[in-house]
């Protein structure tokens, strides 16, 4: 077994802007990435306008490399993706961002150094650097108005590199030490105290109906996954309204 | 069954910089996103900065709508998210952007309308906006650098909005209707043709060796997803380098 390789090396082919760089810079650090390599950059190197557009990603311009040609800036990698609106003229694979997040994982987790091409803003990769790739890479955005800034680009192909790793559970509660979740005895606790005010007041008109209403009130409370001390503010509330301590007894 | 939903809304609260609201249109364009909401916009509206950051989102500029309040802003919409770096004492559901995406989707396919909301560049929402909201939505980036530019922050979560739904395939390949991939039949005998050539020249010195060296070529060749067109010309190319056609006459 090899060990992992390190994070996917964005390569940026001919930069124009400095301040794309510098965002790309912060997009890649947001997502975990530090190794920046740009080919050619059109104003040279290093650029104040990077550094001032990065908003504190320095570390990843400063260890950035520069290099004369697209080949000698991949020359170290395993497998390469390059960025294209279309693929023209070349039989080559096409992958969207989240089948290359896989296939960068995959790779990367036999020890594969991998890296992924970006070309000029306006122009694109030339089917030359295309040709250098394993596949290409090509973002479905909406098919009226796919214009994605350089950084904007580098950040969704980033995002799902890192997302296809994360381990965030997708949904939690912010439940705290003083106020963890109710188990089910106080919650059957509260649904008795409630049903014991609402039968004194006389909601529960049409016996027949009691069941159904009594299930839909506590589908309704288990829904909302009370903590211990809301349980106890809606033991509160109902003795506020019906003068009714559990049990039957007043307040 | 209700008409699924339109997509859902952004809501910008007190965004500071026209040219963060541009770049807010953009990315919501991108994704397929039309209907932005601004409650209190520092420097007023219509902003000319916003205009020159969309780079042609102008739609969605045009269609914005104010509020003074975040109510207002959302009292037509049935599910709400919150985006907030971190949750303070308050007790909601945290939900990932790609969770968010399926509750978004299954709500909308229903015919509930929804709405994200966006706090101010610096301070993000107060927790009295994050109260109106069904869930909180926290976007988990690099611990040590999670500064997200608000377009960025609006870029990720339509993005995973839009792949929620997107049937873009994962992985295809480029064959024109002029290269269609080689059918089983034209790749055999293209085995074939290589194999009695290297015959011819010698190359199976190791008789017992020649099954796994045939079976190593075959499967290079297979993996390579050959067109027609490519089979025509490596035939080619075993003709220009060994002098010999398929059948095993000469050139």
């Amino acid at each position: 077994m090899s060990a992992p390789a390190a994070p996917p090396a964005i390569v940026l082919v001919e930069p124009q802007l400095g301040e794309n760089i510098g965002t790309v810079a912060r997009a890649m650090l947001n997502c975990g990435l530090t190794d920046l390599r740009l080919v050619r950059p059109r104003d040279g190197w290093p650029n104040p306008k990077a550094v001032a557009a990065a908003s504190g990603a320095d570390l990843v311009l400063e260890t950035a490399q520069i290099y004369e040609t697209t080949a000698a800036a991949i020359a170290d990698l395993g497998y390469v993706l390059a960025t294209t609106a279309r693929l023209r003229d070349m039989l080559k694979p096409v992958v969207t961002p989240r089948a290359a997040a896989a296939a960068l994982r995959s790779r990367e987790a036999a020890g594969t150094r991998c890296g992924i091409l970006f070309g000029p803003e306006r122009s694109g990769l030339v089917n030359e650097d295309v040709g250098l790739a394993d596949a290409a890479l090509t973002v479905p955005l909406n098919p009226a108005f796919t214009s994605l800034n350089l950084a904007q680009a580098v950040l969704l192909i980033a995002w799902e590199w890192r997302v296809a790793a994360d381990t965030t559970p997708a949904e939690r509660l912010t439940y705290d030490e003083t106020a963890p979740p109710a188990d089910k005895a106080k919650l059957l606790n509260l649904f008795e105290h409630l049903e014991e005010a609402l039968d004194a007041a006389g909601f529960f008109r049409v016996e027949a109906k009691r069941p159904a209403m009594v299930q839909n009130l506590r589908a309704l409370f288990t829904r909302a996954a009370l903590s211990e001390q809301e349980v106890r503010t809606l033991h509160g509330v109902i003795v506020a309204l019906s003068g009714l301590r559990k049990g039957g007894g007043p307040a």
